[in-house]
């Protein structure tokens, strides 16, 4: 009878009131894989350096062929293939590589051409730019060939994708990268600097979120996938851009673990009216609610906070916020600090008499503290990345420092641990929801692991 | 075996994962007492018409010295006697009454000394603005002689006395409002408006926060009991004023109602150490998390998000932010306002031709806007409002309103369930919390009246 005793330690406030009470509630839980005999997790794994990292990119549509383009300038690296299910799109990325001199093998046009690219034994990186559903098995089949993986947001969509990839990188002792762009915009990778250096005290909440309507695009979508997905399913289906940045911010599996989620959603209005408005025909069903947010607690006693909304005309946001003991970031709808005067009292910063806790700092400190704690991967690459582009910059980021942590044998910025955590937000939130907003445990990831490395940190070579 | 058919359904998305399934994912519930025989609701429950209010005011603290000088300035009322535990407090408002040459009864000094000016027999109104343990004991008292009563936020903290209340006013016929201010701030009241407009289509999420660090207002609370419920009490123990605005906008038991909630809180930090930095000595125990979430779904499949933190460097956030289907308003940290633009096509405002949905409106634009939309109590009294002040007039124009719907015998703009759906965020988020974020069934606190009027509506006399 576990709820006698939880509802015994809740009289102090329930009173007299609570009664009828139903049930047992512990979380739902899920099935956590037993790990084989033999096989150790990849917390820190680095594998051996390569010299110039052969790429294979997978899915040559928008982002695929941005990649191809920001590929032309990541040092350390070289395109060896390329690869779509539609010609066209082989063509168009071709033509750029033509251009730019790169000799590059092509395959496309079947369901399977993909498996050839990564059959090829010169590609040491296959880089998978695709539709949601088509990530996990590419991944895999390309890990079982010996190839570092990494994938579009999200990598995976349910637990069984989820971990069947982490098997499959303990296994192959090969990385699988979730390429999650967000954690390197610039004002997430500075503030995460400053967090890094203690500015804002102990981190004890942290919010993101992926609002962006997408009436716009939807119509790209190969095979009306995107839509497709958000009509099946409930919960929040694209978790990773608000997870990413609060992940890393809480140095998640680097001390601390998520355990228990949960999510609530509205009615869905806009998505199947969209389906209505563009092909005269009501869905008969339509399962992603408009609006779906999500609570998470850590074993450290941290929360975050994510939501999604794809549907309604809200200007874009990733939320992007901590709430610290000392101080307080916000980046959505206008990047703010706040601190507690003597945290930054040293940093001179200008008027910093006038320093309070109850308001933003000056556009002016703002700037100040920017240049003074600017993450030093910025500061290495920001304005290159800015000249290459991608999302302002952040793609390319990301994808130079993929190619500089495997040049130089160094774990890369993002684990297969990480994809699991900033993707299981897609099954468990459906869990929660689907369950009344029920508590679903979040599981473990790392199977033991998640306290062996001591505060989330970038590598770099010596 | 309900919980077999609930996992079911959602067995789309758990595939083979899910194992190890704990419990019963019914909601916790909480009992709600029968009506007596005879006792009908307050549902647009109004009282015979009084030419001038007599109010009696308890408590004369920091928020109630505020309200004898407000009400020296309220058409229609008249203060008749008042009262505070503390002799000086008496002194000093006494000296601010003689001063306006209104002469009114004085009480003090004891425990008791309250329940003699309830017992007065020339009072219409008793306005109680004392500590937040007195609120309903006090309120029950006076209505319990024939006063109707306004309650400072929060008016009760525990299930049994918002059902006392709702109980005693039904029976006693006696308005039971809550002095929930937030709710006449101006942009909340003109954004109000324009939902009521229909400019913002469908309102499908609304969230709402008491976001305010209260390190310099700690030590004026008589008796130290603000941070003593804070020390003793889990859940989001001042929710109203990110409630209040938030239930307006979804027509709250006006053909809406909460039906589910889930809560969740940091561990505490800044709580206890303020403790110790102003004690020189850790408590043993402490309650409150830092931070406070709770989400609330409604039977029209909405959404509410409402959050509390008085303890980090935050700069002030009520939160205020409305999604829905057409638009989007944002109070915090800015004022800004999106649309579809077909919805303010004919609005006039400038440069209409260049809107999207995917931004804000320009300054200007939200300027026109703001002018075609201003809320009509604003029209009528927003200047006399920011003369007289009180946080920036909303509790000006509180206290006129209460008044004028008393002098006119109308509904009051927020009845005793409103004050019930505002509260009952103490004890069902510390409910939630305390069992592991479980989800918690919201009553209806209406006991069947939540549906009768459709859409809520100030009262206006012809």
């Amino acid at each position: 009878m576990k709820f006698l005793q939880t509802i015994a330690v809740a009289a102090s406030v329930v009173a007299c009131s609570v009664s009828a009470l139903a049930g047992d509630f512990s979380p739902i839980k899920t099935t956590v894989p037993e790990r084989p005999a033999g096989v150790t997790d990849m917390v820190a794994f680095a594998a051996e350096p390569i010299d110039t990292v052969r790429v294979g990119i997978i899915g040559l549509g928008m982002r695929g062929y941005s990649a191809v383009e920001r590929y032309l300038h990541v040092p350390g690296s070289r395109i060896v293939a390329v690869c779509d299910i539609e010609m066209p799109m082989v063509d168009r990325a071709k033509k750029l590589l033509d251009k730019a001199g790169v000799e590059a093998a092509a395959y496309g046009g079947s369901e399977d051409a993909w498996k050839e690219l990564c059959e090829r034994p010169d590609i040491d990186l296959v880089y998978i730019v695709t539709d949601w559903k088509h990530h996990a098995p590419m991944a895999l089949y390309a890990m079982e060939h010996g190839k570092h993986v990494a994938i579009e947001v999200p990598a995976a969509m349910s637990l069984d994708e989820i971990w069947d990839l982490i098997d499959t990188s303990e296994r192959t002792r090969r990385h699988c990268m979730m390429l999650e762009n967000c954690v390197y915009d610039f004002f997430e990778m500075n503030t995460l600097n400053m967090a890094q250096q203690g500015l804002f005290g102990e981190v004890l909440h942290v919010e993101g979120s992926y609002i962006h309507n997408l009436d716009e695009f939807w119509p790209y979508y190969w095979n009306n996938w995107r839509m497709d997905y958000n009509r099946e399913h409930r919960g929040d289906v694209y978790p990773t851009h608000g997870t990413g940045p609060a992940c890393q911010l809480l140095d998640m599996h680097r001390g601390d673990r998520m355990t228990t989620l949960v999510a609530m959603d509205t009615k869905p209005v806009n998505g199947p009216a969209y389906i209505e408005r563009t092909t005269g025909k009501a869905p008969e069903s339509f399962a992603n609610g408009d609006h779906t947010m999500t609570m998470i607690r850590t074993a450290n006693g941290k929360t975050l906070h994510i939501q999604h909304d794809v549907v309604t005309p809200r200007p874009y946001s990733r939320m992007y916020q901590l709430t610290g003991t000392k101080g307080f970031a916000n980046k959505y709808p206008l990047e703010g600090y706040a601190f507690e005067p003597e945290q930054i009292a040293a940093d001179s910063v200008p008027d910093h008499e006038n320093l309070t806790a109850h308001g933003f700092i000056s556009d002016a400190q703002r700037e100040a503290l920017t240049q003074k704690y600017i993450h030093p991967i910025i500061r290495e690459v920001g304005e290159v990345a800015k000249t290459v582009g991608g999302h302002g910059g952040m793609d390319y980021i990301m994808d130079y420092r993929l190619i500089y942590c495997l040049n130089n044998g160094l774990p890369l910025d993002m684990d297969v641990y990480d994809l699991a955590e900033w993707c299981c937000l897609i099954p468990l939130s459906a869990i929660s929801i689907e369950n009344g907003s029920a508590p679903v445990e979040v599981p473990d990831f790392t199977r033991g692991a998640w306290n062996k490395v001591k505060g989330y940190r970038h590598a770099f070579k010596n």
